[in-house]
């Protein structure tokens, strides 16, 4: 029996590649003969790159390199190098840089937050000849409309007075124009892919400050007036790199990179798909008999392009049957899962505290996946006869 | 797909039929062709009489008698009858008629409380010639010894003065002799099987009063004294009905009815093996593809002929894969379980409390035996290979 699995992470828990481990324990206590492929999913968000680093089967390198974090201290930034298509591509995730768990940067308010160092570590690796990046959102401590981006790979923030303004929320207030004659010319040559579920534009009640601001920092009193020198700095950099993108769907991600990333070339992509892509998950599933999936928690949101619900659709497509383990599973929300999957299971064998599930997680994960692989192994069963509510194959 | 449901009941929660219910519906979400074989169990307490009239497949029915309750007071006690190999035969729960559950009988103390109605009930079967008896033992509130069934079948218990005693722990205590001239004789053509999983015997560290007296309301004080008193009662029992079984297991079984049915020509059985026979579930698994079973809570105790268990042997020795679906199942006793089960799942699918569970039990069961289904259904799944462990088939 050929199986894959390819779970997201179970946040605050367990890695994916966590995750995938206790689940291949578990089956091959039921299952000792079973071939298991190990594709741990990510959307975009943290532990994206590790999922990468351990998913990639033609191999992937981590390294690390010095950038400004989102407070102005150093970072030091780890991303991920590998070949795909044959093209030497860097796998980048924002929360390397300007987590929202750097606790040092969160000291800094959010008005004095910025991207810089992202601009800065996609210029080290533009040196290193990289035109490919993939870069996951998710997890950002910022919200400066991706100004420190722009600026660190040259752009120039220019205030009322002609002097250089700060690329953050407070500086892009005195923000009179922006220059591009000095942005580095090889972002034109390159392809960036950013992965990400979110799909907020960058300004309005939808938009990244309305929305996340908030978590980020930003008191309430203070949305409309960041939101709206954000508005005025999308419009002075529209027109200055000749596109228009603010309002489009991602613009809004991690308060406002979409927008920035989308502006300099960067096309919006879903981050469970470019995972499925990046790990070759189609090839895996070509050979496989079951697929297990999961994350933290599912819900209705799974199915709105989560990692379980793209690996549900790319199962489906190789006619690959599909099983959901996640720590927990919303049962109003079961019906609905249980048309994409080959049963929905969450991880308690009893009742357990949220916490104990938490602390628990790798042993209930391969208790279950016990359970499942003994269930699989002990047929025969015959043919069951039309499918569950016709949507099981 | 034919499938056998098996389970026991879920102790405060469901009963035996409610659980198969439950299994049902989730299953037939997900199989709807499915051809579902319902065999409630038992093991002999509470809820065996609901199981059986839910399960024997050629029919049984219920009525009731009145007859005197533990305390004192009257009490309408169902039982169920049947034609078992051909054979009038009668189900009767003992805590039926002195359960633990009757509130007016609990306001009498146990030292008052008494077994007479089991056989007035008895005595009134006979009258309708019904020899062949199955009594579940379990749930009962009684500590007499069995002398109170004794004596309304017809033995008289005599105090120190010539003058009868009553039939309960504090009239024991003035016992001098039993005369069995006026027993009912009809007792001694009767087939009595003993639902029970108890094996304590009647007196001493391991006996009915030191082990489940102290849950009937026996003071820790006054454990030694009424085990005294019941080893005086039994050894003046045994020599008048010339029978020796008080040191054997089970004569400790519901405060001491298990000694006085086995003195009086019963025998002790596994409560769950009686319940198979009565309900047919060979003939049930010999037809079929896949059984569930399940339980309030499983760990190492299932192991020690619970129902599930009992379910499971007779499963494989019909090569039918069967699956344990409990409430909650102890994580440190999944390996041990792992070993009889085609998979072991407990109810919630997520952080849950135990009284949520309790309160949700119901839809939890359906929702987990629809995603148990549609695993199922999800095939073609290759041969697994040599079985899980080696256990599974």
């Amino acid at each position: 029996m050929r199986i894959v699995l390819a779970p997201d992470s179970f946040k605050g828990s367990l890695s994916a590649p966590e995750v995938c481990a206790a689940l291949a324990r578990g089956l091959l206590r039921a299952i000792p003969h079973a071939q298991i492929a190990m594709r741990p999913m990510a959307d975009g968000g943290e532990g994206t790159l590790d999922a990468v680093l351990a998913s990639v089967p033609t191999g992937a390198h981590r390294e690390t390199a010095r950038v400004t974090g989102a407070g102005g201290e150093p970072v030091e930034a780890a991303f991920g190098l590998l070949r795909h298509d044959g093209t030497d591509t860097a796998v980048i995730e924002v929360a390397q840089v300007v987590g929202i768990t750097d606790a040092a940067a969160m000291r800094v308010p959010v008005r004095a937050r910025s991207t810089r160092g992202l601009g800065e570590l996609l210029r080290l690796l533009l040196d290193r000849g990289i035109r490919r990046f993939m870069v996951g959102l998710g997890g950002s401590s910022t919200n400066d409309g991706g100004s420190g981006l722009l600026a660190a790979l040259g752009a120039e923030l220019i205030g009322d007075s002609g002097a250089p303004v700060e690329a953050t929320p407070e500086g892009l207030v005195r923000l009179a124009r922006i220059a591009v004659t000095s942005f580095d010319a090889r972002i034109a040559q390159c392809d960036i892919r950013i992965m990400s579920d979110v799909n907020n534009p960058l300004n309005g009640a939808l938009g990244a400050t309305a929305i996340f601001g908030p978590q980020k920092g930003v008191l309430a009193a203070d949305v409309d007036a960041i939101d709206a020198t954000l508005a005025a700095y999308a419009r002075l950099a529209e027109s200055a790199f000749g596109r228009s993108v603010a309002d489009g769907p991602g613009a809004g991600a991690a308060g406002g990179l979409g927008f920035a990333l989308q502006l300099v070339g960067g096309t919006m992509q879903s981050g469970a798909e470019v995972m499925c892509d990046l790990v070759g998950l189609d090839a895996a599933l070509a050979q496989a008999d079951w697929a297990l999936t999961g994350e933290g928690r599912s819900d209705r949101q799974t199915l709105l392009a989560k990692a379980p619900f793209v690996v549900a659709r790319h199962a489906a497509a190789h006619g690959v049957p599909v099983t959901l383990v996640s720590g927990s599973v919303d049962p109003s929300s079961l019906d609905a899962l249980s048309a994409h999957f080959a049963g929905c299971f969450g991880l308690p064998d009893g009742p357990l505290e949220l916490s104990a599930c938490i602390a628990q997680a790798a042993a209930l994960l391969e208790a279950r996946a016990a359970s499942l692989g003994r269930l699989i192994a002990a047929r025969p069963f015959p043919p069951a006869g039309p499918g569950p509510d016709g949507h099981v194959k």
